[in-house]
């Protein structure tokens, strides 16, 4: 029997990968089950119901419109019924919902499953970080891998060439996450290196943030190449501190440096970085305008890492990713933004 | 008696070195004699003689019009009278004419004056490379630094913030050229590793061509991201084999990842990429039509790299590279440029 593949979340990058992971389980069947379950949490589009749009039109049309998903994707209202008997389980949800999707799952799955996280975020605890694959292992008893890199959704649904990391502990499960989602488009390397790998997602989107911070203040390419080398040095320094044992060859992989300059170039964070500054609304009322329901994670892990180095009494070593909490909080002008790079301490 | 300055060089670059360097010897006049001569190759502008054009106007309105240099910067026609008695030589000038430069300099200036480099390109020799920064030692007999970094001219004549990078293995003169060249928002920083920061200023620019092409092909971020991140470690494998002692680490700094992302988003090389898709014109052709005058340093540097890694049977650890000077070269169709990453020796 193929292992069966449950997605859980359906937003715009898991639509995305749901799109791949269909046709892969369907051209692997030695491997894998065809028939992919994706947990979608359920709400009302235009008088229907998403999944069943999803289910008959075999389209996210609020999501990831316009993108045919195989027809092997079924789309599931009620997580149990969409987790059960599930091999392979793909978390692909805003990292605020983890901790109730995983108490809902506990106890209902077989041992013997793996976990892969798509979650671009770190969980806070007072001594630190925690990561999202750390939560979902503890949580469910399971081995869970992360999987980064520079994949806008919009993008990759449409095929155009990229590269991605997979970050593994187990190489088995590695390479059995490799054959779920590689295609000739989408080109997976595997790193055994999971912290780093996670700690590379939740960070380039604060970075994300001042890059559309510096676009927004009509600054050149030479500015926004400073805001992503600054930006990388303090990822960099932040996976030293908080996740003894990260490594720096980690950051030249596609999680690395790749995600963090498709970020700052086309992300979602970069268009919040320059709308603050073209605005004076808030966080929040940006994302409502927007991304119509989808959310931003750049200030939630901005505000997180804030208090950790807060905490810590670190601030200082990391001016940007304070400047951009402060900034995205509007307790500090974006004009502010880049007079907090001046002295930097990478320029000591 | 403050250090008399000289520029070699009045291109785009030059002249906006220039604007810095003018400003700054005048502040700090315990240091450097309050005159800077600027080396220009004389051409007619509009019937004017463009070092008449300078020292009265001061403006080059041919390389970098709109932007007023200091009047203590004076264009001089005569290279030995404006190297006469310099004592730091500031090299900016396209690499084809340092070894004429050189030849008609040696013999003729201070045996105690420093140079630095600003010149993007390295030297072939039979076994492999020379840095320009080397050829200017050995036939002038002085110690040269390099200077690289994300430094698009246009922007920083406009004195958007950005950071540089001085590679010297003199620690004196390389504070001393910190002196010269930082401003508040021109910031410098100093590595010993000058060899990796003149390697990254010559490779980035073939780099640049390469995100031009996906650019021209209507790829997205992704593509570009995997692009410049393939051409990074290309450009870390080359400098591992042609120049033993290279740092890693250097490649973190302003000169590596920073440049490389600038140039691949702003350059005139990445602007290249793309009109060689979008037209069937030659590379020299294209260089008349959208430079003026100036000219395109990366496909020199892919042929002469081109060269070097097919007379060491090194090509296919460089399909990058490879196929970039090919298709500038038009013996290969810009739309074979992906399908040369997707068995990419990094995914080994």
């Amino acid at each position: 029997m193929g292992k069966a593949v449950c997605i859980i979340g359906s937003g715009n990058w898991g639509s995305a990968i749901a799109k791949i992971v269909g046709h892969n389980v369907r051209d692997r069947r030695e491997l894998f089950d065809p028939l992919v379950r994706m947990y979608v949490y359920e709400e009302m589009v235009d008088g229907e119901k998403l999944t069943e749009v999803i289910n008959t039109r075999h389209e996210n049309v609020k999501y990831l419109p316009g993108v045919q998903l195989p027809d092997n994707v079924v789309a599931v209202p009620n997580l149990l019924e969409a987790s059960k008997d599930g091999d392979i389980y793909i978390f692909v949800l805003p990292h605020q919902f983890v901790a109730d999707i995983c108490a809902t799952m506990k106890g209902n799955i077989k041992k013997d499953s793996i976990a892969v996280s798509l979650i671009k975020g770190v969980s806070i605890t007072e001594g630190g970080i925690k990561l999202i694959s750390d939560v979902i292992t503890e949580e469910l008893g399971i081995h869970c891998s992360a999987m980064m890199g520079a994949n806008l959704a919009g993008e990759v649904a449409k095929e155009q060439f990229c590269e991605s990391t997979i970050g593994s502990t187990n190489e088995e499960n590695g390479q059995m996450l490799k054959r779920l989602f590689e295609t000739p488009y989408f080109h997976c390397m595997i790193v055994n290196d999971t912290p780093t790998v996670e700690i590379c997602g939740a960070l380039k989107n604060v970075v994300g943030i001042g890059a559309g911070i510096v676009d927004g203040m009509n600054y050149g390419d030479n500015t926004k190449a400073a805001v992503i080398r600054l930006g990388l040095m303090e990822m960099i320094k932040f996976a030293e501190l908080f996740s003894p044992g990260s490594k720096v060859s980690t950051f030249f992989e596609s999680c690395g440096i790749a995600d963090l300059v498709a970020t700052c170039h086309g992300g979602r964070n970069r268009m919040l970085g320059e709308s603050v500054v073209k605005s004076s609304k808030t966080v929040k009322e940006l994302e409502k305008e927007l991304l119509h329901g989808q959310s931003f994670q750049g200030p939630l892990v901005a505000r997180e890492i804030y208090h950790i180095l807060e905490t810590k009494h670190m601030l200082e070593q990391f001016p940007m990713f304070m400047a951009i909490h402060k900034i995205c909080e509007r307790e500090m002008d974006p004009s502010q933004f880049v007079s907090c790079l001046r002295n930097h301490p990478e320029h000591m």
